[in-house]
């Protein structure tokens, strides 16, 4: 279903609905799929899902639902697994983790205790980075529109790379960093024509958005141009970034194969071969257990032999290959918990009917679903399937037909309310672009590790929700 | 352009875009069309627009940007004018503002002075209202997800009124009314199967969503029968909620022709002649200047027309109508005011090309451009339009390619950093539906009337941002 452009919108009016898969028996209900479950999720004897050790019932218990449950181990090895397949001999980080994907103190410390650099892109993401007590030498600055206090407040701070977007940023910051007296250290983001999604990819000359410089327009050779004529900016490297949730590397392969291009035009017409090319991020996840995304070490290895062999066939030296993935590493090491609370069969006609299962949350913390048309896979989480399924629509508790949470899911016929419900691979882009919509507080992260857990944002409470209306809290700031 | 399923999407790849119109002159840029702008938005005579008397540069310099202004007097004015199309002589409201559209203490305090109810559908909303001061028996209590602790808070406020949504909720209010000696007033939410958008509506015998009894199955029926029989339960009436952004009258009258016969089989079964009917929200404003819904006072002759011609059919007496505007009253009577970062030209080949505009908001501070297709209309706020119009994209600051705030726009060829752009009819759904992804702060909200200020909601700072984050600022909630 899609959101209709006027606003929200019911489900589905169908009275021969797709069936999206045959149903299955109890056992079969049961079994978490190693593919999109975190690596720590299990049942009990009895049925019931621990994720890093700890029983779900005790986490909704203790910390209330809805809850982002992460897997600090899972998160751990991914990170690792990030660090090895893109290690190179070179200094600093070749990973950059986005921070955009999912941020908070903990995921900072942990990055950097990975040794992995960070990606951010507004104030507050820099802002909550630093903090923490990342390295400024490690992060990089993003961003399509980064003002000039953002600018400033990096400079300051002694950001390792910027990523420079437009012309008049580059005006921007070159003048900013002169006044200070310092160089900054920027790649230049170059729109190669390459968009590329899953198993698919676009390959066009011209590119129809916000982010980069033209590579066949020539805005970006003209970049690099302005670049290298000004002292207060030192030219590292070229960026490129093609899409998002893609499963292999063909799409890399021909943006390679152009911003190569570009690295060769620059030796040749300036003498200077750059040090860096940042091929961005979008590598894919496993949302159900038929994706099947590249492992990381596999598309590591794809990258490096592509862009060798691209740099080789121009006579260029191979220079650092920069990454920055953010689903792909948080991703998967998180499911959100819900509470049940009601549950109700629908006649569609023909024969036809789907159970709609009413959760806690919604699209306040997950929107993915309304917004991308977002697989999930959900199982019962609190006790063990004993009967077969019944085909079902896991939808949230705003006031809105369009909440959708999971909008084709097999559960067992006899799900209640008060049973926990886990929706697998929620650690991207779910509590990052959470809302208060109708007031909904934001759902806590804790994070769970060898049977015990760690709250990584608190559950925003009533007061926290209604702290920045002036007309009941009257505070300084009110005039 | 979509959003990708899979995450995030570049724009429109295409070498020959769309062109939404013909090119307009500097003065007809300026033009601010009385269909979608504040009543008192005006340009000044050197073309600097003013919304309630401010000039809206004062407005940047002293509340930053992005910055939602609220025409306070054309609040007003649309509250009362649903106030009195919509007058009947029985007791209390008919009218029951819509608190998920934009909710604050203002908007309540303003809600209940112009003699309005409340429809809220979460325990934050219903907390809200009680602390701005509304009047409990005014509230009505929406959603599909009711939880236990949100039922006994509104039933110890003394909530007005409750619509049951399925049987669970039906057993589980009457029995904590039950327990607690009191008698819930409730309307049982009929589905129709009617789903109306604009000037289109869909007529189905079922329906597949996730809201209210069906009146096809006899679901509604039965909801009755069991309410009837409960006497902690008093039923007042029926409701009837059918889409969104709804133009004209001819999906409420197939509505009302199907709730009513409802009416007649009740009052044939039972004996009784229920006292209201809730015809629901949805009622629709313009976006864009091409818009037409249909005017307030025509609307409620309308429905008024039709529910009478209805019930007379069947000999019943005419029910108390009840209708649910939110965004009908707020929608129209905010905008959003940004300030351009960078202006960059995209050539798309075959002669065309696109000026991306990039402001200091986007999608977490309006997500209905990506997430609904929504349109807007945009104009140059802090100057008279000059020069002859380029075709923009209004972009955000968001790392995301679908970041777009409006899709197509005419805006003057000479449009610069620090300019500020006002997008018009922002009230419904922006604020509310807010993230912070990327860590933006959420803007804030200022009131204007008569030349005069008045801060509603704070923006949003970076520490308000951090914190629920449990690393950086370890609290009593810390575990």
């Amino acid at each position: 279903m899609r959101a209709h452009p006027a606003g929200p919108r019911h489900g589905d009016v169908s009275t021969s609905p797709a069936i999206p898969i045959a149903p299955i028996d109890a056992v079969q209900l049961g079994e978490l799929a190693a593919e999109v479950w975190p690596i720590t999720a299990q049942r009990s004897l009895k049925g019931v899902m621990h994720v890093g050790g700890v029983d779900v019932r005790d986490l909704a218990a203790e910390y209330q639902t809805p809850l982002f449950v992460w897997d600090l181990d899972y998160f751990r090895s991914r990170l690792a697994a990030f660090a090895t397949a893109f290690a190179d001999a070179g200094p600093g980080p070749t990973v950059f983790y986005a921070a955009k994907a999912f941020l908070a103190g903990l995921a900072v410390r942990e990055v950097s205790a990975a040794g992995l650099g960070i990606d951010v892109c507004t104030g507050g993401e820099l802002t909550l980075a630093l903090r923490a007590g990342a390295d400024p030498a490690n992060l990089m600055f993003h961003g399509n529109n980064k003002s000039a206090s953002e600018l400033t407040q990096a400079l300051d701070a002694g950001v390792g790379r910027f990523v420079i977007d437009s012309f008049e940023e580059l005006v921007r910051l070159a003048a900013l960093a002169e006044d200070r007296g310092v160089k900054a250290r920027v790649l230049i983001r170059v729109t190669v024509g390459v968009e590329a999604h899953t198993h698919e990819f676009i390959a066009t000359a011209h590119e129809d958005q916000k982010f980069g410089f033209s590579l066949a327009g020539g805005a970006a050779a003209e970049a690099v141009r302005r670049v290298l004529g000004l002292d207060s900016l030192e030219l590292v490297g070229l960026h490129s970034h093609i899409g998002s949730q893609i499963f292999d590397a063909d799409g890399f392969e021909v943006a390679a194969h152009r911003v190569v291009e570009l690295l060769a035009d620059v030796r040749d017409e300036h003498g200077v071969e750059l040090a860096e090319l940042d091929l961005g991020g979008g590598m894919g996840i496993a949302y159900v257990s038929d994706d099947d995304p590249l492992q990381i070490e596999d598309l590591a290895g794809r990258l490096r032999v592509i862009v060798e062999r691209e740099t080789a066939s121009r006579g260029l030296t191979v220079p650092r290959i920069l990454v920055e993935p953010g689903r792909a590493i948080v991703g998967p090491t998180m499911v959100t918990l819900y509470e049940v609370g009601t549950v109700k069969p629908i006649d569609l006609g023909g024969g036809h009917s789907r159970t709609y299962i009413s959760v806690d949350g919604g699209m306040s913390d997950n929107i993915r679903t309304a917004l991308y048309d977002a697989d999930y896979t959900v199982t019962l989480a609190s006790r063990a399937p004993t009967v077969p399924a019944t085909l079902a629509r896991v939808v949230g508790k705003h006031c809105e037909s369009g909440d959708i949470v999971v909008r084709d899911a097999w559960l067992p016929a006899d799900v209640v309310p008060s049973d926990l419900l886990a929706v697998a691979a929620t650690g991207a882009y779910c509590r990052a672009m959470a809302s208060t919509y109708n007031l909904v507080p934001r759902p806590a992260v804790v994070a769970v590790s060898a049977g015990t857990t760690r709250l990584v944002l608190r559950r925003e409470s009533v007061d926290d929700l209604l702290a920045l209306d002036v007309e009941l809290f009257p505070g300084p700031d009110a005039s």
